[in-house]
């Protein structure tokens, strides 16, 4: 099993939202992270790359990150959560929640699930930029797992 | 349920190096992290806290976040962290692996026993704290969950 180079791991964003995903994006960007994002705009989305996609084996060999938004059409969020925690290939994947809401509900049954963190997007711009600022810093030093092997 | 506010979530920091300990700790209050801090010399001592400690009850009306150290004597922090995700009371608990090793295995081992982020601790001192600040900064924007209701 080889290590993960942090240029090799791929940003999994799921986002219906064609403004925050622009946001997301340009704001990694600024913060130095250049890893290659791939966009989903519902759940089934993510869910049919991961679970079936003939591309997804060529890129099994960098690593993944996941960022979720939980109010997503199709499959929601938490359902997209349950589903990668519960494979045994899947469960070693890195995925952020990053949503709207801070219910305290939500927040404990998404780590109950094994989401890896959980964040809330803040409403004003200059905040919402800020987050995501020092989440492109963290996924810079975090160590991410290869998926097989 | 009662939302967490930040100041409310209390650090365990399990590490049995008295030099990365005080470097942890002070790096942490430098970013603004004025969290309050326990600190556990090996595994033992924490699973002592989280599953007997009479005064955890107490504390339990805020959340936690667990830093872990892996090579930590009497319990070593794989086991620790197998102990807290595998009981329903204390899965919701995120716990960050803050260790030397970077073992691609102990990685993947650590993240399908669910762990929440693997960092790895630099050799160098300026990479070492500002890994910390970084981490530091997470911790400001993530959301805690209470454990119990």
């Amino acid at each position: 099993m080889s290590r993960i180079a942090y240029k090799d791991v791929m940003i999994l964003l799921v986002e219906d939202d064609e403004g925050h995903a622009e946001l997301i994006k340009d704001c990694l960007k600024e913060t130095g992270v250049d890893n290659p994002i791939r966009r989903f705009r519902d759940g089934q989305e993510i869910l049919d790359y991961l679970f079936e996609g003939p591309e997804t084996k060529k890129e099994l060999a960098g690593g993944y990150l996941v960022l979720l938004d939980i109010r997503i059409p199709k499959v929601d969020g938490q359902e997209v959560l349950r589903r990668i925690k519960s494979d045994e290939r899947l469960k070693s994947l890195p995925v952020v929640m990053l949503t709207t809401t801070d219910d305290p509900r939500e927040v404990q049954a998404s780590y109950r699930m094994g989401c890896n963190a959980y964040l809330t997007k803040p409403v004003d711009y200059e905040s919402f930029t800020e987050l995501i600022r020092y989440l492109g810093q963290f996924i810079r030093i975090l160590r991410i797992a290869p998926i097989e092997e």
